[in-house]
């Protein structure tokens, strides 16, 4: 099943997908409710909250299929990590092999498939991320792997947009990428339900091929397939929910598959080519059992400046006898 | 005006606190909608929402007060970065002069005053962070720091528990914390609106005198005053709203005031003095102007294991041919 969230006649509801067509469920409709439930019960909830005839998939506006409550990004392809630190010189962290690392991204700058991303205030080298997400349906904490499965309601596309100069002159600092990936994070275009992706799964890997397209063609260097995550996403979850708990609608994003960004263009061939994302480029992510989500960069607004850091008075402390001597 | 979320008589209300009375607002009132209005016209909101007599605060539960949809961490005491970072030998980051960082934390974690904290799974260093936070009212985004003051409806404690060996393992790696900092965000006991505490502002700092409590204890060191940011309130609204939403109910909190946690006492005389946190310890947050913040740590369980990551295929790039050359 795919589970989408619409604008139809000026009316936010959500709705099945079904090949070319949208079956609208009445507004109000709790996309929570439908998440959580079990593959057979969702059919049931759907035949109940149908509202109307179904319309052309043309004819709606699709927004973000989720508004997480809270949405991790991981970093399981480790083609990538390598790739993104190559520019700078540098090799993979060895702890980055002991446990798979995310870091929160910003629940207000989720947008649906379609919708313009503004150029980030003072970026000139914007970049895209191609990754799959996993959408929690049940709630869970302290997940087993094998447990964690049944607490994934389904997958989407996540473009987790990247402005590569903003994040340069922070990640050193150790915090991450601060207003780097601060702007814009897109979902979509719908969730794919779990229970619809089984024929791909391939051991605990769910093997979707993956690509991007700038302006419609496809990056040169090739895709990439979800079974090379080094981490599955049943245990990017269990990682999660270790003494966290996670709520339905909660997003966990598996990170930049290999060759889906820019910035692997530019480390591994020191060109910056293909260039750094402008107005009007039309950045397309593909991924199989899924489908596909675009979205247009527009311009943006010039940064208001901020002063530097200002010194401050210290309270003398017990230790500075210590260091004094 | 205080404004308090609580529980009383088993429903869950927006409150307003005075002295040690508390006059709860009718079920349903809006947070956002109190957030948002001016100083008048939430005296007049108040009046028109109140429902019922007032009670006794001892009578009633705090929550959190707000709960919400982000929360940014920045790190603006010079203090604090430079002694957390003495006991592994390296100095503040340039960069970190050069613009207010900070991550996103988990909101699903969020919980307010006398909320149990649950020890982190695996964790044996568990700390605190004692943080002064700021709570949205007027939504803004590219806002100047001379407009961002309108746009803060008032401030709040924040306890920023942190398990330093979860911390430790994965800072380098540049991701940020991880589940460093996943598992316990408390807020509260209330929000001062801002107008409230005007009679603390020295120019564009707010000067607020804080200190934390071990079990009742004062931190040997002393506490910091707020006016000690090298960035203020104003500075770093205006830079989470540089090309982002910020919302009604979002919060951003200052990063922990010098002498503020228990890592800088390890890290600053080389011992385990006082010692991390255990099962039992009270910890409780004062700030002038505010009110005190307190929770008690409580046993938690076993991490769930996680294999390393897993080898994986690599396809042929176009810069494979570059490597090998």
């Amino acid at each position: 099943m795919r589970i989408a969230r619409i604008e139809f006649d000026g009316v936010v509801t959500i709705a099945i997908v079904d090949g070319d067509q949208v079956q609208p469920l009445t507004p109000g409709a709790d996309l929570d409710e439908l998440l959580m439930a079990a593959p057979s019960e969702r059919a049931l909830l759907v035949q109940r909250l149908a509202a109307g005839a179904p319309v052309d998939l043309s004819a709606v506006r699709l927004l973000s299929p989720v508004q997480p409550k809270t949405l991790r990004d991981y970093a399981t392809f480790e083609e990538h990590v390598e790739g993104s630190l190559k520019g700078i010189g540098i090799d993979v962290h060895p702890g980055w092999y002991e446990q798979p690392v995310f870091f929160f991204c910003n629940t207000n700058a989720v947008s649906g498939h379609d919708e313009p991303v503004q150029m980030p205030p003072g970026s000139r080298r914007l970049d895209f991320e191609l990754e799959l997400a996993a959408v929690i349906g049940k709630p869970g904490k302290d997940l087993a792997p094998e447990q964690a499965g049944e607490h994934i309601a389904g997958y989407t596309l996540f473009n987790d947009w990247s402005a590569r100069d903003l994040m340069a002159s922070v990640m050193q600092i150790g915090a991450g990428p601060v207003k780097g990936k601060d702007f814009a994070n897109t979902l979509g275009p719908w969730i794919v339900t779990a229970d619809e992706l089984e024929p791909y799964r391939r051991g605990d890997r769910l093997a979707l091929e993956m690509h991007a397209e700038v302006n419609g063609m496809p990056l040169p260097g090739g895709g990439d397939s979800s079974a090379n995550m080094s981490w599955s996403f049943e245990e990017i979850v269990a990682y999660a929910s270790r003494g966290a708990e996670l709520r339905p609608g909660d997003v966990l994003a598996a990170g930049t598959c290999g060759g889906g960004c820019l910035l692997e263009y530019w480390a591994r061939t020191g060109r910056d080519e293909p260039p750094p994302l402008r107005p009007g480029d039309v950045v397309t992510l593909v991924a199989e059992g899924i489908g596909s989500l675009s979205n247009q960069v527009v311009a943006g607004v010039e940064p208001i400046d901020l002063p530097r850091a200002r010194t401050t008075s210290r309270r003398p402390r017990p230790w500075d006898a210590l260091s004094d001597s």
